[in-house]
């Protein structure tokens, strides 16, 4: 049997995505910018796409949803945006991050603070949550911009953008959020609150590798972080990918209407889930599962590396994570666990199953077998847990089971 | 019929390179980052892929090709980078670029012109072509880029990068060369010659829309332009486009083993095709044949507007161009043909052919056709060219035929 538990990181193009995507390669291969038929045969594909991206997250036309190669490039451009027109010209000094962005925004800050911004890192707190306070606190008249995602990729934490968003108009300072972990996961609609730079990308919701977005509210468009010959308005330059376009439209579509089933039939699976997961002796998940988005389980099971875990897993024809794939490379402690503080010995058993609406019971019901033998097998040769029996301090009382 | 001659705008996908990325959306649509099966399905096509991409250049291992999602970020990469690093940190003052590169080129150099960047813009002489003198007349000890495209989109102009490396090399400037409009034209090896950094994109060589790569050489690492979760060695983050690399990596390799076809037939065919057109009264082409690359061809018909003639042919099938995609939003005159001084008149005339090795010579014969009907029709009802005869000031008598 193999099971992808692993829907934070990527997910499998629907079928039906794909075949929409198919004809704007071998056939319909022009180059959108030219002016003749081959051009205008990918017109009609391109226009459904962007209606369908404007529809799902309720942008209204006269604000901007300029596509990009990926939500990495959007971060990227936000912050860097913000450096060039407001920090380097000395009109701003400084931007407020949480601690728990993602790498392509945590990176960016930094490099901007090397080059003279000064940043924030909103801590997290015991909960794995940000607490929209912390924002007012550290707002200044200087700050140039306000960066929080709107649900965490490694622990599925739903951050309060609402509150934050009210807090940025309040002190009239832009607002960002990354809401990539939201799309297709929980309701996403730009105008039911404040917000003026809203990141996605079609690869986590069941489009294409490789194209991305960038909402902008009318009155605050930034300048091209990708200058060129001016596609997307002057906001984004290079030839479009039309195939990537038509995906990300479809995928966007099939997201919403899946939106329902995602909130109640996945949630429920993933509850059933992590109960049974829980039952497992030494298991501690941070975030209460109200908080979560409703695919998502971050659990560390005391005394066993991650990495092991998840090769165990793999063998089996299971893949889950240890956290962020972006990072993964580094067979680091996962930086959730880090920030609220996890004792080191926990911070490196930390595993996240994310699910998706290709998600079976069967295939949760096989991996909780897996999950069960493996565990014991692990356990069984682990010396910091014959060493570090239950009730150990760890950090996570509050979640102990 | 449908003919497509616009292929230094974008080309159709080969079927074959679009049979390898297949899989690599419904079915190995892992998170190559990952840590399990579902990553690893996609390790061998993205070996592959760097495999091929890296033997088409003939970049040895020890350099760096970094896939990124166009020309248009690689080119702003290698300007914006060296901004951040040199320029913005006072070492050095200065980049040249040539008046015709792409406006992924122009654009950003402007941009960071605007930032305090002094920039240098070498002109072009009556043959559309770069003096490789110009550059060692500019450079200074204060030079931080130079950036020579390869060849120019719009005439096809071969600029001479081997000489411009040399100079460069003698200075010990970074040389950047975009080779979009090169690869698969005419032989590229980055050991042939002295080249840092070199731009290239998938779509122009028969591979998908959305990836494009940047070669750096060993010691010339850029820092990165997209921060993030450390992909690519770091020097570009951002999920993985895996469908995007295994097509570029398979029509890099087709483009290499069609490379002689393109050098002898296509060239030929160009050539017998423009011997064609030429017999057509007042008609003009800036570069000699032997200085370009063997599948474009830009010619003005005197009194005949650009854009009316490319709607004549649009109607009957035929795709060509008034010059480069990427700014034909604008409807403005041919950067060229401004660029050498063309009369106002002339500078909107031209059109671009660039085929393909997908073009044939029933494609041709018929082109030809239209186009004589074309230029009968519009020059009948062409007040400029009823006020303007034959032997009128032109700045392009050395080609006057």
């Amino acid at each position: 049997m193999k099971v992808y538990l692993d829907n934070n990181a990527t997910t499998i193009v629907d079928p039906q995505v794909f075949a929409e995507m198919e004809p704007y390669f071998v056939q319909r291969y022009g180059n959108p910018n030219s002016l003749h038929i081959f051009a205008s045969d990918t017109h009609p594909g391109i226009k459904a796409g962007m209606e369908r991206i404007y529809a799902g997250i309720n942008s209204p036309r006269e604000d901007s949803v300029i596509i990009t190669s990926c939500a990495t490039e959007s971060n990227n451009w936000v912050l860097k945006s913000i450096y060039f027109d407001q920090i380097l010209t000395g009109k701003k000094n400084h931007i407020i991050v949480s601690e728990v962005e993602h790498p392509s925004v945590i990176a960016t800050a930094k490099f901007i603070e090397s080059m003279g911004c000064k940043v924030t890192y909103l801590p997290i707190n015991s909960e794995g949550l940000i607490e929209a306070q912390s924002v007012e606190e550290n707002i200044t008249d200087k700050t140039a911009l306000v960066s929080v995602m709107w649900a965490n990729n490694e622990t599925g934490a739903i951050f309060p953008v609402e509150e934050i968003g009210a807090i940025c108009k309040k002190h009239n300072v832009p607002f960002h959020t990354d809401a990539v972990q939201a799309i297709g996961k929980i309701p996403v609609d730009v105008q039911s609150f404040n917000v003026d730079y809203l990141t996605f990308s079609a690869h986590k919701f069941h489009g294409p590798k490789g194209v991305g977005a960038l909402y902008m509210k009318k009155g605050k468009e930034l300048m091209p972080l990708l200058h060129g010959g001016s596609q997307m308005g002057g906001y984004r330059s290079g030839t479009l990918n039309v195939p990537g376009i038509v995906g990300m439209g479809k995928a966007m579509e099939q997201a919403i209407d899946a939106l329902d089933y995602e909130m109640s039939e996945i949630r429920k699976m993933r509850d059933a889930f992590e109960d049974e997961l829980l039952k497992i002796e030494d298991t501690f998940v941070v975030t209460p599962r109200e908080k979560r988005t409703p695919n998502t389980i971050l659990i560390s099971f005391r005394g066993i590396e991650g990495e092991s875990m998840l090769w165990d897993l793999s063998r089996a024809g299971i893949g889950a994570s240890t956290g962020s794939a972006c990072a993964s490379e580094d067979l680091e402690a996962n930086s959730v666990m880090e920030a609220i503080g996890a004792a080191e010995d926990l911070a490196h058993t930390a595993i996240r199953f994310s699910l998706s609406r290709y998600t079976t019971q069967d295939e949760l019901d096989y991996t909780l077998k897996v999950v069960n033998a493996a565990v014991i097998r692990l356990r069984g040769i682990s010396s910091s847990y014959a060493y570090a029996p239950a009730g150990h301090e760890s950090g996570l009382d509050a979640h102990h089971h």
